[in-house]
């Protein structure tokens, strides 16, 4: 462990969330403090703005600016989706990153993303490392989608789920509004790892959310999907059903796939939604009642204005965690959650090996599955609800949340 | 005026909104104070319910869930969308809800609804006093589209509005975070009136909002709307697109329309959706940029967790002068919203004839829309600004929120 002295440089990289910035903030405000640390640089869109050089220089910023990212959404320095070369085919990137390191004196980085960002982390700290070059380089977990491995979750998660929770219960109201038959089909995020789904039985468990729940954890039967749509209809005459953009056949394919070509993404994966349209349609053909499909699309994922508490605390400790590590002298480190209990709700941040994170997918356990599209055990309820508690938003000016307006003064490029 | 006594009856109809409920509060608590009032039911599903003599006993009701009542979205006895035929050509339903009437000894009868509604109101109440039967009829307004003519602005529309502000401002920072080109288009509810989509807006007016807005009111200039698309563009690299479900080309054709057949709902109005969609395939297909299409949908109208306090307040007070007003022996009257000042804001409660109200729609102003998509005057934003002051949420229970679970116990058939 050595005691380094330089610049700290945070990046944020993929898909926003409610609390990306919050962890932001954690990163910023504790490396302002740090004596060790010279320099405080946030990189414009991730690794593009690293190689770019393209850095804002976070002493200029206010610290009551930096503690209103807090409750504002997305990435406020920029992310990226860009997918480093393979070090072992084409190192040319990470040679470059490294000058630009050494350029800045940059002794510090955190990147603040998901599991293909931790892979990122991991390839720089190793490269960095065989270069002998010293960086403690600290991952920031962020997701949505929950699917990273070995912490008990990821800040990001709690609020989308709370977003989720709180929408299928206002919808079940809506959707229930009529005394004709209807199909509400309604589609979440999440590509292979169903945990943003299941955040629908928090609905169902308040007795006000939908009927049918579909993850990708397991193969999608199309014919039993309409058989299971079709009982409920029976039964009550209104169905709201919660399936996830990700469900696959047991063939492995996804939903609109059966009708159209997909695109793919930098990182390969394949561009999904329309699940809920295509279904919603097929439904509509099949029994005649008037259906409605409904996308969360990006604003299950910026609505910052619904955000759990729990999770605003705890994405803004990750980064103020990560920064205090870092000081002293851990690095290849991802700051995670161990669950001590349930209730009472209480969490110690951990310090994992960013290789345990980098690319695996932590997905929802089958037994905690039911069958039929059911929904989920009460070990769901349980592991969920307790990251869900609390408001935490921007305070209101002319009754809209005030966001975190930073200056961004760029760095001068050296 | 009579000294009417007998049993007060509320239906609810049309689309619900995040405060129609509120309103069934305010008719509800305030009948129940009332001596004159012997009895005070709620109609299931509107109109339906009182030919069907499907009652819901609001005595059996606890205060205290009339009161989490104001904070539960939707329409907690059941809505309707059900055009009574007119009675010039048939009048057998108005006889049939006039029996219903007289078996019940209802006296007092309060309608919450939009211009349909008050115009299905209007003819019950001219209905009854042909036929010699004293009952004093209430419209109490409730629309997200805002399109009531008359009355300053109706409850429903305010919180929607917060909801279009907000989510677009959210949506601002979330379809930025990346550096790639990426046109987003959002689209918001409102049939052939842009006060909804206008919200959007107030987002603008933040510097966080769309680039582009487009309202019914103005014909809809495919060619232009490409050309202003490409400008934003060229120039930001960035367009985030606010448009109206109901914008019509020159010709009277909605965007979906060109493309595919319309279904039409039992008012004989056009079922919209997918304009955003069909609009952002085509940006995709003439740019090769990044697009995304997102619909509002049901959520706009449900979330009484983004609830204005305006308007829950505006609301719930609708609903108790309607019932003060009858009481006073007024009838055949809406209750309306006349603005006194804008700053300090300050309206004042007037009755209005239900004849001004029903199926009139009042559209944005044509001078308060600026050309070529960029947006509304100061003059909307000085209009719709102060109705979106304030949050008003159910409270929270396990982090979610809860709303009113009635009873529901049923009136004995006569």
């Amino acid at each position: 462990m050595k005691n380094l002295v330089g610049a700290a440089l945070l990046g944020q990289s993929g898909g926003p969330t409610s609390v990306i910035n919050a962890s932001a903030a954690g990163v910023f405000i504790e490396a302002l403090k740090q004596p060790n640390i010279t320099e405080v640089y946030g990189a414009v869109h991730g690794i593009k703005g690293i190689l770019h050089e393209d850095f804002i220089d976070i002493k200029q910023e206010s610290l009551e600016e930096l503690e209103l990212l807090k409750n504002t959404p997305s990435s406020s320095i920029g992310s990226v989706r860009y997918k480093l070369k393979d070090p072992k085919k084409d190192s040319s990137e990470y040679q470059k990153l490294l000058d630009v390191f050494k350029k800045y004196n940059i002794r510090y980085f955190f990147y603040n993303g998901g599991n293909d960002s931790m892979d990122t982390c991991n390839k720089i700290s190793k490269f960095f490392k065989k270069s002998g070059y010293d960086c403690n380089v600290m991952g920031v977990p962020k997701t949505i989608d929950n699917d990273l491995n070995a912490t008990d979750h990821s800040p990001g998660y709690a609020s989308a789920a709370k977003y989720v929770a709180t929408t299928f219960m206002e919808l079940f109201h809506d959707a229930t509004v009529y005394d004709t038959p209807q199909v509400t089909v309604v589609e979440v995020m999440g590509r292979n790892a169903g945990w943003l789904t299941a955040a629908a039985a928090l609905a169902q468990y308040k007795g006000q959310g939908p009927d049918l729940i579909y993850l990708p954890e397991v193969a999608f039967d199309i014919d039993a999907f309409f058989a299971q749509v079709n009982q409920v209809l029976l039964e009550k005459g209104k169905v709201i059903v919660a399936v996830s953009e990700g469900v696959k056949t047991k063939d492995g394919k996804y939903i609109p796939e059966l009708f159209q070509d997909l695109k793919k993404d930098a990182f390969g994966h394949a561009q999904l939604g329309g699940t809920a349209q295509v279904l919603a349609q097929e439904i509509g053909k099949r029994t005649n009642v008037k259906v409605r499909a409904i996308e969360f699309s990006l604003l299950q994922r910026s609505a910052a204005h619904l955000a759990s508490k729990v999770d605003v605390e705890e994405a803004y400790n990750a980064g103020k965690k990560a920064v205090q590590a870092a000081v002293r002298g851990t690095t290849d480190k991802m700051v995670g959650f161990k669950r001590i209990s349930s209730n009472p709700y209480k969490i110690k941040y951990v310090l994992l090996p960013l290789k345990l994170a980098a690319n695996t997918e932590q997905k929802v356990p089958l037994e905690w599955i039911l069958p039929e599209g059911k929904g989920l055990t009460q070990e769901f309820i349980d592991y969920a609800l307790p990251l869900i508690q609390g408001d935490s938003k921007a305070k209101l000016v002319d009754g809209l949340p005030r966001f975190a307006k930073l200056k961004k003064v760029r760095v001068p490029k050296k």
